[in-house]
């Protein structure tokens, strides 16, 4: 396996779902930076299960502990440690589980490539992994505020074929959290309540999409040419369970474009290089060009849904299966802080990287 | 810079557009492996400029040579070194592009971030650093190949609103070749040639999608949580340039699927777990499935138009600009060599390390 | 910081000497492996303060716990996470150092370098940090034990003048734990113990060497050029606390010898291929040769004595300063299964990876 | 194979001793920095073959060609990728040795791990591989002596049992070059040199020391724990053909000294923390704390000898062997500026990462 993410902030996450804990170490932090628990707590109770009626049911209170790194309120440059205990590890739900592949899960492929599986939960596959992205996005998102006054929002941009209109050069944090979906545009964000609670009594499930905005993004982040910006940011997004896609910028609608409508042209802007438009999505060649960096992550439809599927189990028999417990029919409102966590700690990473070359010499 | 891909099989290129030669180092290969010039020829072929009408009509043979890692026609296990000399390095043509800025190319960022920049082309951001990322992957793509005989196969899907049909089960190299821009479906084909040859008089640009289809994919490839496979051939592609997107499976349109009509449901075919669909593109929690992997890249159109263009100078004046020079009109058909190559040195490299901890015990 | 060690077996430590906790996730153990605590344990108490009256009398039980990574007993393949609360903290012994450099530790460095220090106790520079290293070797020596019936078996074969004789074809790790100074000459390690504690009662303190010998070791692991397996067991060594030198077989001694003298000629035993002598600590050319693996690592005498010293505080006082409270007059009987641990990650690290070069075709 | 070394600064290195080139890539080379071949031929010149009467006789020019990274006289921040062509490479003199494993060369164990070996000389076990990494140190020395005026003085501290005094303090670059056996002690030199002329005669090599001091070391580099200043100088030079051993300050003989003898005591001078003896050597608790960087490594007698040995071939049959063809009696003129490349690449890799983390905040 491979559990470790960045060059220089580097996050290392451990912990199945339904084990002891689940955490992350990182490594490479800079020193004398004031970091508390709450701060990551804020962000871990944005992605806690129960938090809503739209999302799972299941009670975690997801408290985060620092172990080491910090000391007296300041980070010490060496690993910071946080962990979290799980609480509500229901395994009885999953005995019937334990031979059975869920279709759309990872059961079948984790057996086949460890030869072992913790069928009590979906081990490292499930979702509950990504607690240690956000600890550790939570003081990356600090970092670049406090450097650059960076400011990173995700929001659900479209549920199914819902789609929301969201300003990127105004919209708040505030805006997001004004209602459980976490969609900036309130009269669209009610539609896909109503969807989710809807889809939620039959017992299916929906997809949607993340877009995510960068704004005071410093010029020069991106290490070209395998480690470019969006390179790294498609990894980071893609690691994520359930994202099926990630675009930058214009993206695959850019795609539709001429040449000629697509180029941003630059002018100056009281001495400072401005693209007129930003189809670039603030990243030209790999590198930061100052412009709002703009994404887009596709997450599919949620793969645990109450329906009775055709399936096979771990000794070659077809049987039909039906899925129960408590699940999210829609991860999008929870993906939200997910998402925003592995962009601060790519750009966090690229940030430290970049000093390194710039200031040199 | 960053400019080493992979784990196992590392490629690191090097080399500017304009400079005196461009290669690739690959350490990692096997040994005992029998590798020629003239395989990684063939595929350099296909990337070269001047190979059709509808391409730059820029003269470079790309003739690639092996000056390290291969023994009596047999790999070492030591570095292999490709090199492949630049011919026709028109500086002249970059000379009143000097101090100019052009829109959506990285002269900008490159100068930006590194304070000095080769503008006799395009530097690293050109794609001609790509010819070091073919030859790699033709030596990938014939291991894989010869162990398990997978076959990988990309192709035009779309330019501008143009959209090939294509049957990724039986699509064959033959039919991609068939046609000078690189789309097996002959009817669309010629309607995509044909809408190239035009804008390419307008002095305009055209952007579009590669498809890609892996058969016979061997289970267990990809290494959660976050070297997922999906995760590496997301970074692998955007890390190319003019990339802006890329999707793995049912992608964003997966997004509109409830969770009942996107779940691939498993079932048995002679004693091998198949699934009867295959929105997940392959690939389960990271890990390959066994069915084929298909994915998608965006390319926007190309950033050089013979068009006025308003920019900028490097010390600050806003100017008027219009390209010139030999430029592709559209990358697309010269895009599926380089999208094949990352995809097999991805999937060689997990293939590498999947056989690490499979046949350990 | 770098907290990371090993390429595909790759250990992270965490935690200060004086937090709540220290620790290390593991990643890349091979799933399948029966783990159990105890095994750990046995290790951890070979390196716990206060288990002799020639070591530290602090008083910590070091008792680990494995929150991640092992189901029903054996490792999933996922990272294995093992934390040891810290218990004997003493701040208060600390507090009259908080401004002090203590000459030979890495107080200045670390406050010059970062700007910010745990002042109580050595924080990451601390032999606690060690704790983590010896679980996972723990669990690689277990592994190499299981596939190959590979020994290591280090021991004290120096302190201060006192030289121990030692068959490095026979000693067993009864030998060396049948005293507490660890030396399984015996009647060298009571005069060793002697010297110890006459030391102590003086206040001042002993350094030493460490010899090490694997035997049953597989042909083939190593990875030229930089990763020559006597090049990462340098690193490995070098990284310890207090370790100033390392040599592999003949050593310094070696530069000593004619080329005739030196060289290990080659015969045929039962078809297999083993040389005469073992100057070269059976590794050439980076590659391990089958025949016993022998090094040796120097510890200089611990920083901490009970004698007046001059030194500096933080703000460039001059003051004159006596060290107190709990240390090991010699660290070198607990060195030996740190060292132990340390060969073992190289040599499970590197055998992850020989596999996956030579199992490929 | 492991090609790549370092973390910011990283090298790789390809080239088989016989084969048609050997050479450097190196990624990470800040930009703006000015770049001369003649700066890299001066080093090269210093490691050639056949520079004196007492290293061996091959000829080689070595000419370095810079083929990418500089533009104008300065580094791009893109890879500086610099070949050397082989010349002399006699390949009819290792046919006799195809199938003969010669005693403590690589052969075997080159032939066991890989199934493969370039028999036309050591190929990548040669020295000859060190090319690149000499290339690359010259200019890692030129950015430490611009930015840091530090100075990096290798010399030849002992031949067999023939030790020489240096003055760490005072040794000059002019002091070492002043003989052919570059030890700055010159009547110790002339005993030196007698000593192998006599050996050459007699067909047997030697082996010895090379020591080396930094000057005008800035405090602050070294990444505890695992990348200590000294574990990546000791894996550096570990790293290099034919050597056993490696110490850094008062390294094995060191651990005869009594703590209160071994403490480097602080004190002020003008503000500036300073140690009263320096038997660390520089480093203290893996960073740099100002005094001079301190260290030796050991060189076993080269392998090479023109006496009779007994061996086996690869097919398992024992036979005698007669080295015959070239060869150095001793390498230690030639490894001087082979250490001092590789303690300036880790220097510089140091220096590289901590800007990162001191210049943050």
């Amino acid at each position: 396996m491979s559990n470790t993410f960045g060059q220089i902030f580097k996050i290392t996450t451990w912990g199945e779902s339904h084990g002891t804990a689940v955490g992350v170490t990182i490594d490479g932090c800079p020193p004398g930076i004031e970091i508390t628990e709450n701060e990551i707590q804020f962000e871990l109770n944005r992605r806690r299960p129960g938090q809503s009626e739209i999302t799972t049911q299941r009670k975690e209170s997801d408290i985060a502990e620092i172990l080491s790194g910090v000391f007296e309120g300041k980070s010490l440059g060496s690993p910071i440690h946080i962990s979290v205990t799980n609480e509500d590890a229901k395994s009885k739900d999953y005995e019937p589980l334990k031979n059975i592949y869920r279709p759309s899960h990872a059961d079948y492929t984790y057996d086949a490539k460890y030869g072992i599986r913790n069928w009590k939960g979906g081990g490292r596959a499930s979702a509950r992994e990504t607690i240690g992205r956000v600890a550790a996005g939570a003081i990356a998102k600090k970092i670049l505020k406090m450097k650059y006054d960076l400011e990173i929002i995700g929001y659900v941009k479209s549920i199914k074929d819902i789609t929301a209109k969201v300003n990127t050069d105004t919209v708040t944090l505030n805006d997001v959290e004004k209602n459980i979906v976490r969609c900036p545009d309130n009269k669209t964000a009610t539609t896909m309540i109503n969807k989710i609670k809807e889809v939620r009594k039959q017992g299916d499930s929906l997809g949607g999409t993340v877009e995510l905005v960068c704004r005071n993004v410093p010029v020069g982040l991106g290490s070209p040419v395998f480690d470019k910006l969006e390179a790294d940011l498609a990894k980071a997004l893609l690691s994520l369970p359930a994202c099926k896609g990630f675009e930058v910028g214009s993206g695959f609608n850019g795609t539709k474009l001429m040449g000629s409508e697509h180029n941003d042209e630059f002018y100056m802007n009281n001495d400072v290089v401005r693209t007129k438009t930003n189809n670039s999505g603030g990243i030209q060649g790999g590198i930061t060009n100052g412009e709002n960096i703009i994404l887009r992550a596709a997450f599919k439809p949620t793969g645990t849904i109450i329906k009775s599927q055709q399936t096979v189990t771990n000794d070659g028999q077809e049987i039909e299966f039906k899925g129960r417990g408590r699940h999210d029919p829609c991860v999008l409102p929870r993906a939200v802080p997910i998402v925003e966590s592995m962009v601060a700690i790519v750009l966090l990473d690229h940030a430290l990287r970049q000093e390194s070359q710039n200031q040199f010499i």
